[in-house]
């Protein structure tokens, strides 16, 4: 069912510092910040050879990662996103094996203009999973 | 500096469910469970077709993930590993920068064979990282 890792994000309290340390001294591939309204978030792309890591942080009111943040001041890994090639029939399968699959179950247009959801982190050893339409 | 996603590496705490659930309904190649005993840790590699996740048990007395999965019961995300061209000159740069470099600095022998180092998760958004010899 899951195919590339798509991304990992991280949750940072200061989005341009996080940049700066992947810009500067990590040395990667860095996007500009790009606000994602609908998601309650402003990313910042980091570009490796093999996959990509979002920078996360919060935009407006009730951001899903407000809560994380507050929890873990300095940040830390927020969740991983797999690929799978039909997000339907992977949420229905997931169900039918008793995964939780969070929100109403309906996929949301994510980040990359495609289809996502995200499954309960109880289910997957503690990390949020997030599935998109590769 | 940094070059590809090498592995992202999952605390569990019980070792055989998480590599069913990756087997099982996320459908993914899992290796067998190999100890690796220098390391404090058992390890189940998923094999995705871009980089690896690794699931990671304590092993023995003293395992460097035991505190994690006590104040993460059920898992979590641990540590994200990049590759590096040159881990020694990586170590310089990050130092000379004043990101701190876990334990005495020196490179060990990691999971694959080849030279890694730890750097100070409140240097990196919370997220600890390894750096591997690519």
């Amino acid at each position: 069912m899951i195919g590339r890792l798509n991304h990992l994000a991280i949750a940072v309290p200061d989005l341009e510092a996080a940049a700066a340390t992947y810009r500067g001294v990590l040395g990667a591939k860095v996007s500009e910040a790009v606000p994602q309204p609908d998601h309650g978030v402003t990313v910042i792309f980091v570009e490796l050879p093999n996959t990509k890591i979002e920078l996360l942080h919060p935009l407006g009111d009730n951001s899903p990662i407000a809560a994380f943040l507050q929890k873990n001041a300095a940040g830390g890994i927020h969740h991983i996103c797999y690929e799978v090639d039909d997000i339907l029939a992977a949420r229905d399968t997931l169900k039918a094996e008793g995964k939780r699959v969070l929100g109403d179950g309906e996929p949301k247009i994510g980040a990359h203009g495609k289809p996502v959801l995200f499954l309960h982190p109880k289910d997957f050893n503690g990390a949020l999973v997030e599935l998109e339409q590769a």
